[in-house]
């Protein structure tokens, strides 16, 4: 079957799996019976499994040659294992000079895109998080996952990891089973029988809602498939939670149980009045922050993209939870963006091609900032060079939202290793500045001065001070703390108030308890509970937050995989990183034709005129023949190169060539430091040099 | 007394305690008796309390209003303790917007001046690090500081801390009382009597030479002096060490111990094979890096100098240790610094100023790379603002100098905490290289191709593999470690070597340690040692490494003092921050004269401006006076401001207002917009632009 072939299939089932979606989106719509629905949803499944096949083998035609672009970055020290030298450990990574320099430029355009053109606000907080801080947020209860033991060797896993990744190697062995294509077996394997159809829709069912599976249910769902260890053939522990925070000890005594960030969020949201009191009280605004997070994977992989310890870098926009309306929405609503909502999921679809006005106009976005941010985030990426053809907006379906998230964006990129999330865009609601007002008592609130004051009735409750203090004395703080959380922010929970009141009427008091846990009892002679007119001239409120949260090493490295290419040449294929000129860590190669004391001088002078400019240079007088120089510095994805021969000593000319097209042009060494500047700062484009300066062709690469 | 006399007095005692330096040090020169040298040791030290107590005098005389400036820093967001809304936690603090501003700049110029200037390698590597790698540098064992406990309250002091505190209290007193100007004792207070001279000259010694009290030593010192917790007066236990580092565990299992790293240091190390080679195998060339450290200081105190958390930029240059010679020496031989060496502090004298060049000359400053970055640290921190006046290179004394280290210059700041060591200029030889090659087996070496062989007589040693393997079997290994302990590089230990010789020649056979700790013979079957005359084509070293290293926060603290001044003005006293341009958090305000909606078009259009350019700018259209708003920017160091007025609307022209001089200027929109890009990228100064263009001054402040 020829590739064209094999795409031409592909799109018919994909067409077939959208069709066959809506037939069934159609009878759950209708509420058809259970009889009626199931034999569709067996067809939908099929045709899926199908699909999937198709895409493997597709994958497969054009497949990536990671290990090559690894070796490369590995050569010219991209990045590499941490300690290497001590055997190294999973999961964590340095950077060496270009991949510094590349996220460098990445987080420079960042804050240009972000920070400066939106005034939003940066601060950056501490690594070292008490406990008391993460407990409010949820993470110390809930930021973990699964894991299992071989119970014989040890070695440990991801819970669902390791259910999917046994439950996917037993149907493609299956598919290679039936196709007559699978491997013979060892001496002493077990034959393996072909799965039944009903086994393998249930395979393939739990690897669709694998997310659904916690606690018990995942532990008969390991049981009842009998999920084991893959090289020891052994069973595994049952699952337990493993919580992904660094855990350490601040200061000398171990007073303070502190973490590592699994995020930067917290710090923003704890210094929340402070930034609103700088911004002077104006909403909405933003603040933004650039700093690692520590998340202690349980079996890290894929190089960089799933480590311990990353840059991220992120957002927070606070808004009016009422009013979600975007100054600037203007300026991206005709920019059309691939969106991939959960309806389209959930039938199965592929993303959509829309603007974000109409997307947001037809609510497949819930608001204009979140459709702003979303635009925003899709223009940064772009920019720095990530491919559009491999870039889609996922809309998170409802089982797989983090617990804070009322409705989330993913920004994901697509590369060797699939669809991958880089950028999160989350409208985290008011859940985290609630939780923390709730347990500190401090208020993290917008105060806004109305135009006209509102009149409204209200169930209030007033605190008799001259009784109150001499009755409860020293546990007058434990009862209060019990009134405050009746309120959420200065409104009152009116039907708690009648509750008590109602009780007040009745038995003449009511038992109540204290922040302490001990018991009080409230009286009509403590509190009075009625209800008021209220007129209010300050509307006080918690802002909504929008939250898009940049992971920096995926984007870092989906780029590298986007950037790369191979050049077929006469003698051996180059590789060669097409970065853009803002991103590539450094802008030009300044290198003599050979070796000649000569050239000093002219060498000498473009550095220093490039410096002066601040643009990243690179001297390459090695012995090296001028192609290999090329080559080398292709392979960093270096976009120019400025070269001095002899007519330089005659004429003060140089050459200069640019990455992709290995064109040349030749001018006086200021105008070529001039044009570089103007390329490097996207001024101008190599096309636009190229029409105004003839090709120089006469040296030989 | 007024100013004058006090400083004249100073100035006197200065010489005079300079000069008795000199006879003690010719007397120890002349090799004198203990009992010729101590009389006029003891004369040295009472001139030394005598200067002490002038130098008191005279701080206080100009005290600096520290609370002023810290309310200022809080209330614009400069940086806040961390998780406040929590009670906060000691040593912790976050950045707002103006304090993460102000760091970028200050980052962004030493990446410039140091790393873009040099082409500097780049690296970023982990925070985690193994328990090995900090075993290897020594950490584990020695990076602790003592600390005490008050053995009723449990408080935590750090032992050095607490003797300096309760020795320099009592000797103030003492003084106090002397001049009859201590305070009365409270009710029961006991009565002090004054000290005799010999128990003053104890204390004074002991203060002096705190550093070399160690273990017994200082539990000795305790015990002796009777160091009590101050505001308690309860005994402290005996000292124990705390080590510095933050613990935690790498992965489920915690099958690795790891900390958090005191320093950026070891990463380059570890990494040195990839940067030498990235860098074509060329020496000296340094690599740089900007990250997070991290300390678990008994007692953080002094802001922002003493942290548990903290931002360094650490540059490791290694160079051939048998020639120091820097190729941009002569860019600095020039320059004036005031140069603090051992000797002038061992003699009590001042730091004095020279030039680099004699500096080096004489023998003051080691070597010529280590002059150079001396040179370099010093332009630098004058560049980003510090006072030159306020600014010194002190030499460590030997007794003070790092495990590491084989000679170390600071660069010290004086604030209102007095010398603050911000910038540590050491060379630390080739400690760590040779460490980590030593225990990984990795060879951290420059090899260098000789321009013509070297012929040498040496002593080596060769494994007869044939029986070498069997006799030793799966134990091969650890003997093989033995032997390799006997090299450093491509050398053998001629010494050991001979001496093993003489045994087996003896005996037949010599008993060994392996690196497992067991007992293995040696014979002469399985090894030969002899005397061989040996060509080498290359030469293999460990180089030396010298490293800059800048604590960042302290920087940056130290720069808020120098840059506050205050302005008397009609109404009340306004606060300035004089930052240069290239350092300002935002380089220009821009705001209308008044609120009217005609202004916005032109706000904006100044804006998108400053944005196209990169600078960082900020629009305050709130209802203040201009004065008030002028003046709140002069507090976040704002150095110019573009005014809209209503002439703006007539002829498109607005102001700009210089901070520190308080005048103005009027133009078009786009030529100032220029002028402010010219002075933010220091093309141009203020005073050239104001004799450019006429002052304006027709509007009211």
């Amino acid at each position: 079957m020829t590739q064209t072939d094999s795409k031409s299939q592909l799109d018919a089932t994909k067409d077939a799996v959208t069709k066959q979606g809506e037939v069934v989106k159609k009878l759950k719509l209708e509420k058809a019976s259970k009889e009626q629905i199931q034999p569709e949803v067996d067809k939908l499944v099929a045709l899926k499994e199908q699909l999937k096949q198709l895409s493997l083998k597709e994958d497969g035609a054009d497949k990536f040659d990671r290990a090559t672009l690894e070796s490369v970055l590995l050569k010219r020290f991209f990045y590499a294992p941490s300690f290497e030298i001590y055997g190294g450990i999973a999961g964590l990574y340095d950077y060496g000079p270009p991949g510094c320099a590349l996220q460098n430029n990445i987080l420079t355009l960042w804050r240009q895109h972000f920070v400066l053109e939106e005034d939003m606000l940066e601060v950056e907080c501490t690594n070292l998080t008490p406990e008391a801080v993460l407990k409010t947020s949820g993470h110390v209860e809930r930021f973990a996952d699964y894991m299992v033991k071989d119970v014989k060797s040890g070695d440990i896993f991801r819970a669902d990891h390791l259910v999917k990744q046994v439950l996917s190697s037993r149907l493609e062995y299956d598919t290679k089973l039936a196709a007559g294509t699978a491997p013979k077996l060892a001496k002493g394997q077990a034959k393996v029988e072909p799965l039944s159809a009903d086994v393998r829709k249930d395979y393939e069912m739990v690897l669709e809602t694998l997310d659904n599976y916690v606690g018990d249910e995942l532990t008969k769902l390991i049981r009842r498939l009998d999920i084991r260890a893959p090289t020891t053939g052994n069973e595994v522990t049952d699952p337990v939670m493993f919580n992904l925070m660094f855990e350490t000890q601040i200061g000398p005594t171990g007073q303070f149980k502190g973490y590592l960030r699994p995020e930067t969020a917290q710090g923003h949201f704890l210094n929340f009045k402070r930034l609103y009191e700088f911004n002077t009280g104006q909403v909405p605004f933003a603040s933004a922050s650039v700093g690692k997070s520590f998340r202690n994977e349980i079996s890290p992989r894929q190089g960089l993209l799933r480590v311990r310890e990353f840059t991220m870098a992120e957002i927070e926009h606070y808004v009016d939870p009422t009013n979600k309306k975007h100054a600037r929405f203007g300026e991206v609503k005709d920019l059309v963006v691939p969106l991939y909502s959960a309806t389209a999921q959930e039938a199965a679809a592929g993303p959509t091609k829309m603007t974000i006005g109409e997307a947001v106009e037809s609510g497949v976005i819930n608001n204009q900032t979140l459709g702003y941010f979303v635009a925003r985030i899709y223009l940064f990426l772009t920019r720095i060079g990530i491919d559009p053809e491999r870039l889609r907006m996922r809309q998170h379906m409802s089982n797989e939202m983090a617990h804070y998230a009322c409705d989330c964006w993913d920004a994901e990129i697509k590369s060797s290793y699939g669809w991958i999330e880089c950028v999160g865009c989350a409208d985290r609601s008011a859940y985290d500045l609630t939780a923390h007002t709730n347990k500190t008592g401090e208020k993290l609130v917008v105060r806004e001065t109305l135009p006209e004051p509102i009149i409204e009735d209200k169930v209030v409750l007033e605190v008799n001070k001259k009784n109150f203090g001499p009755a409860f004395k020293k546990d007058a703080k434990a009862v209060q703390g019990y009134l405050d959380s009746l309120k959420t922010g200065d409104s009152w929970n009116e039907a708690e108030l009648l509750k008590l009141k109602s009780e007040i009427d009745a038995n003449g008091k009511v038992s109540v308890t204290g922040t302490d846990g001990k018991q009080y009892e409230l009286t009509g002679s403590l509190v009075t509970i009625e209800k008021k007119t209220i007129k209010s001239h300050i509307r006080e409120y918690i802002p909504s937050v929008i939250e898009p949260s940049f992971g920096i090493g995926r984007i870092l490295y989906q780029l590298l995989e986007h950037a790369y290419y191979r050049r077929e040449s006469d003698d051996e294929a180059r590789h060669v990183l097409r970065f853009p000129a803002a991103v590539a860590p450094i802008k030009a190669l300044v290198l003599p034709i050979s070796h000649s004391d000569e050239f000093t001088p002219y060498i000498k002078e473009i550095v220093t005129s490039l410096r002066r400019c601040n643009i990243a240079n690179k001297v390459d007088d090695s012995a090296s023949s001028i192609g290999k120089r090329y080559s080398r510095n292709d392979e960093l994805g270096t976009p120019f190169a400025v070269t001095v021969d002899f007519q330089t000593v005659q004429d003060q000319t140089v050459t200069l060539r640019e990455r992709d097209s290995m064109l040349q042009i030749r001018g006086k060494i200021a105008d070529i430091v001039d044009i570089v500047k103007n390329l490097v700062e996207e001024k101008t484009t190599w096309a636009e040099v190229q029409a105004s300066n003839p090709a120089f062709s006469e040296q030989a690469l």
